[in-house]
Formats: structure tokens, C-alpha cells, sequence
């Protein structure tokens, strides 16, 4: 990779991602100062090397590119006036929503100098105090270009690439419909299937399966942010639920329920396929090797050890809790091919490898 | 616990529950005959030690337990031919689905000695050859007495408690009604969102993250098992679905999205929070430590090298793999209290810890 431009940079908002995005750039050289609405939190990034103060003045040097992280619903607002305040500057925002940014930046008819991105982090975390510069690092980091200029959009490839991000470019309309389904939709059912669970009694909770704990895990989010992403991909999100609810009805409604949920696994199956694994290629069928540990510290350890002995790469591991019982059942995915040598070499160091 | 009775048993079907039930038993000293309309089934399960060959002949004796292993919609069927073959047997089945079961052993007069089984494996495999003595270990198996004499109920106990599991009574109906929320209906969701996926073009499936993994991982079942279960297990799954349906309507109707996402959410996690975690006890909250772990064989091993020589125990891992870059993110699920030290430990010892 070649050195990559360094911009004078100003970010507005001091929360996790913006504070994390201006020590991440500090720590790289850049020259960042860094505002928030809230005194305390601006005083905060200051003190943690997020960013110096842009201070009043009127000879305070113009930012190259201005990086607004304010929550979603305010970043649209906060964009416009960003690319009025300062003419030369290029406009860039993290809000995990893309069109309406683009219109509303658009409409100041300065849409040459905004480049819509989404870092995607993928915690529901908040505030300054949380933030790392590496916050970023290894995540795909999506680039909006939409009107932008060849140059709006080599500065905040520069940003991405300086954060050790992965650069993704797309269409906003083609990002909020792509992350209405991967993301927004998701979130949504997640917490519908755990909503379901109201009826029951805590004893039948509790035969809750690794499935259930799967498909749940997500719902434990912070509903706030969600509610501004909803209200601002509303329409991508209503067509993904639509085709989840009708799904579902053709389930309820069908003469043979048995052949409509086949029909359906069938079609998830061949979607599920396509969800990338490792490194972005297509997902590699591991094979599971599942062995009862008991739930004594530095077990993990040793069984891994084990492992390493063999020399078989562990791919994946799941560890899944026995209800009652003072044993866990850890599952390495590892290679097809070495599944059963795996198996044979931990039976005979003593481990008890359950279903298979 | 006491040394348990010990019956003389015999299985019908040789798939992977059957099969494995017979090793279990055998194993642990119990006079198992095994038999399968399949003859290469049998013959397999004779092989690998599930159960000796009851033969034809009149003077055989007459079992004292009877297991049905055969798939759920043959299973009404087969209990009650059994109960009406073997006057003074005690017969359970293993099918997910109880009541529907339990009826047709009624409706034969003999519901005194009918036991519903549900031994939870919670794996989709098939077929004898996968089949192993401790499928079934430190797992729930349900009993659904329904009209059993109490030593009927007693003979099945033993049988669970042969095969090491975890014993949990219900009753047939609300184990249906548990089931389809905490199993059927969850696998369906998983699947509708997989589904959903089928607008997007490989580069947008690609932005998904560990939520989406998560959420969609059963989405990978077979179908087939799943079709027999949706069918016996009917009104409770729709019932589930609608549950569901409308929560999902409320959201695409609602007036304000936002809001009726967080309503949704906010319920959701109080459910959530009622899925047990280890040993049953209430899930506790761990603190996340997310490591980036460069994708060379043997890290993950001196990682958790590294983690126990600072003493924390490790309570659960995940790991995701970035989609473009040979690294993954492993997190490390600590108590609260050590998760701090812990960063600071792996920190000094030259790991990079990712967010927060």
C-alpha cells in the first residue's frame, strides 16, 4: 500500500465511533481536532488523544475533510451544515443508513463533496470512553460515492485505508437495501422469535438449545439505536419484513404445513450458502468435533493443546453449556479431512467426543 | 444415585437415536435387542453394538421396555402396534413431539403404559452409522408421563439415567407448546430471514456480520425432519408463527418505526434474559475481550496460553473471521471484574485487543 494522503481533519460528534476514528488517525500522524455538542464528552476526547480543539477563532485553518458521527437521526442535518460551513472541505458521515444522507446532502447542491461512508463495527456499544483506535481495524468500511468527486472520494478512501480498514464501494440505495437484509431485518426477527418466548413458564425456557441461543444472541441490543436506523431505512426494512411475514404466512396458512417449511429450509439453505466465511471466500464446510469438557478452569487450554499435538487447524469453536449438568460441550470445526484423525487422537488422550 | 433398574429392552428403528440409545444401554450392561424395517439398517446396528437380534421365534422372551426410534410421523403408528404386541411392556418413543403421540397410545387403552420420551441431541444427523453410546449425555430427555402407572414413569427414568442424561418431567401439551417456541418456531424464523437474503447480489450478502451468522446458523437444517415435525406439531407452531407475524406487522404498520422497533426490542430482551445459561442458572453477564488473532495456525492456542497465565477463566469464545482480511476477531467471555486486567495482560503481552 502506498503512503496515503493525510487530510486536516474535523470530526463532529465525540462518541464511540467518532472518538475512536480520531485516535485511530492521531495515532497515524493525521492533524484531527474534534467537537461534540456535549462539553464534557469533547473535553473527554480531547484528554484521551481523539483530537486537539478547533477552537473560535476565525483564522483557525479549514478543515480537508470534515467526518460527522453524530447519532443517525441528527447526521443529515449535521452533513448539510458541515459542506455549507466550510466550501472546500470534503463532507463524509458514519451513520449505518446511506440515501437519506446523500439527498439531504444533495439538496444543499454541494453533493460533489460528500462521500457517504458506513464503518461497520458491528457492537452495540456508546461513548467516548469505549473508544480504540483499532476500533475499525479488519472491518469492511463502506464507501457511498454518490455524486462525489474522484478526489471527495480518494480522501475518504485515504480515511478508510488509514483506519487499516477494508474499503467496500456501493450504492446507497444498494448499501440500505443490503443492510436491511443482513442487518436491520435480522435485529428485527431476532427479537421477535425471543418476543415469543413470553407465554412460557422458566422451566420451559430452559430447554432452549444451542439454536435458540443462536438466533437470540442479537436481540439482547440497544433498542435506541435501533430506532433511529429504523426510521431512517424504513422502506428497505418494511420490504424485508414483508417478504419474512410472507414467508411465514405461507407457512401458516398452507394445506400442508410440512411441505410449505421444507419449501422454505430448501430456499434458506441456498441463501445461507452465500453468506461469505473466512476471508470472503464462499463458506468452507468445517466438520464439527464435539467433546465433553468438564467445566474446570484450564480445560479449554488443555483441550486446545491437545489439538495443537495433532496439528489440525481449529477453524471455528462453539462452546455450549450443559443445562444442568457441570460439563460443557466445546465443538472445533476444523477441515474435513482431519475430523476423524482429530477424533481418534482426543479419544485416546482421554477426551470423551460427543455426537460425532 | 442409586444403581438403576435395568429392563430388558428393545428398539425399534436403527437411525441415529435408535442406534445410539442401543449402544448406550449395551454399553452400560442392559439386555438390548434392536430391529429396523430396514434390513442393512439392522444388520449395521447389530454390528457397531446396538443390540442383539430379537428374532421371530414365539419362545423369545417378551421385552419389558419398548423404545420407538422410528422418524415422527411413523412414530403414533409404531407405539401403538407395541402396546398392543407386548401386553406387559412398558413403550416410549423419542419423538420432539409429545401429545400427538400420547393420544394414539390412549386411543389403544393401554396409555397406563406409555411414556413419551424427548431426548434432546439437538444435533440434525441421521442414520445408524453416526450413531454413538453418548449421543444423549448431559443433555435434557424430557418424559411426558401423560397416564403412565408410576412404574412405567420409573422404568423411563432409568433408561434417561442409563444413558447419563439430565431428566426434566413435563407435560405433553406444554412440552409441544415449549418446543414450537424454543425449537420449531425459532428454526422457521432463522429460515425466513436466510431467505430474505435472495434480493441481494453476492457483494451485498458479503457485507454480513457475525449477527446475521448467528441468526441464520440453523437456517442450515435438513428439511426433511423438520417437515414431519411442523406437521405433528401443528397448532403450536402456527400458533408461534402468528405470535411472531404480528409482532412483525406491527412494525411495518406502525406510524412511527422507531418506535415500534424499541417496543419489540425491549421486549425481546426481557425474554432473552430468561434463557438459561450455564448449569441453568440465570445467563450471566460476561464481559467481551475481543482479541484480533492473525490467522496462522497455533495462535488460538498460545492466545489461550496467554489467558491462563493470567488466571481468568475462559466462560465462552467466539470467533469471527474478517471477511477480507487474514485475521479474525476472537472474543473471550470473562467475568466483569477480570475482563479489565485481563486486556491489560494480553495487551503487555503484545496482543491487540479490538473493541473495547
Amino acid at each position: 500500500m502506498t503512503a496515503a494522503p493525510v487530510s486536516r481533519t474535523h470530526i463532529i460528534g465525540a462518541g464511540l465511533i467518532g472518538a475512536s476514528i480520531g485516535i485511530g488517525l492521531t495515532s497515524e500522524g493525521w492533524d484531527v481536532t474534534i467537537e461534540d455538542a456535549d462539553a464534557a464528552a469533547q473535553t473527554l476526547a480531547h484528554s484521551i488523544g481523539a483530537g486537539g480543539d478547533r477552537g473560535r477563532s476565525a483564522d483557525a485553518p479549514a478543515p480537508e475533510l470534515v467526518i460527522v458521527a453524530v447519532p443517525p437521526s441528527a447526521t443529515a442535518a449535521a452533513v448539510a451544515a458541515a459542506l455549507d460551513a466550510w466550501p472546500l472541505a470534503v463532507v463524509t458521515d458514519v451513520a449505518s443508513v446511506k440515501a437519506p444522507i446523500a439527498a439531504a446532502a444533495d439538496a444543499t447542491g454541494h453533493g460533489d463533496r460528500y462521500v457517504g461512508s458506513h464503518p461497520m463495527a458491528g457492537r452495540e456499544l456508546s461513548g467516548g470512553l469505549a473508544a480504540q483506535g483499532d476500533l475499525f481495524k479488519a472491518r469492511p468500511w463502506v464507501i457511498c460515492a454518490n455524486g462525489a468527486s474522484r478526489e471527495a472520494v480518494e480522501r475518504v478512501r485515504a480515511l478508510a485505508h488509514a483506519l487499516q480498514c477494508d474499503v467496500v464501494e456501493m450504492e446507497a440505495p444498494a448499501h440500505d437495501a443490503a443492510v436491511a437484509r443482513v442487518s436491520h431485518a435480522p435485529q428485527v426477527a431476532a427479537s421477535a422469535v425471543a418476543a415469543a418466548l413470553g407465554p412460557l413458564r422458566a422451566d420451559d425456557v430452559a430447554l432452549a438449545g444451542q439454536g435458540l441461543r443462536d438466533v437470540t444472541r442479537i436481540a439482547r441490543s440497544d433498542p435506541r439505536m435501533w430506532a433511529d436506523i429504523a426510521r431512517l431505512n424504513r422502506s428497505a426494512l418494511v420490504a424485508t419484513i414483508d417478504h419474512i411475514i410472507a414467508d411465514l404466512e405461507d407457512i401458516r396458512d398452507a394445506d400442508d404445513v410440512g411441505e410449505a417449511v421444507t419449501d422454505l429450509i430448501e430456499r434458506g439453505r441456498l441463501e445461507v450458502a452465500r453468506i461469505p466465511g473466512k476471508h470472503g471466500g464462499a463458506q468452507r464446510e468445517w466438520t464439527p468435533v464435539t467433546v465433553i469438557v468438564p467445566d474446570i478452569a484450564g480445560q479449554l487450554l488443555r483441550l486446545l493443546s491437545d489439538v495443537a499435538l495433532v496439528g489440525v487447524n481449529v477453524e471455528d469453536i462453539t462452546i455450549e453449556h450443559s443445562p444442568r449438568q457441570p460439563v460443557g460441550l466445546t465443538t472445533l470445526h476444523v477441515l474435513p479431512a482431519r475430523a476423524q484423525e482429530l477424533t481418534r487422537a482426543l479419544s485416546d488422550n482421554g477426551w470423551e467426543i460427543a455426537a460425532p
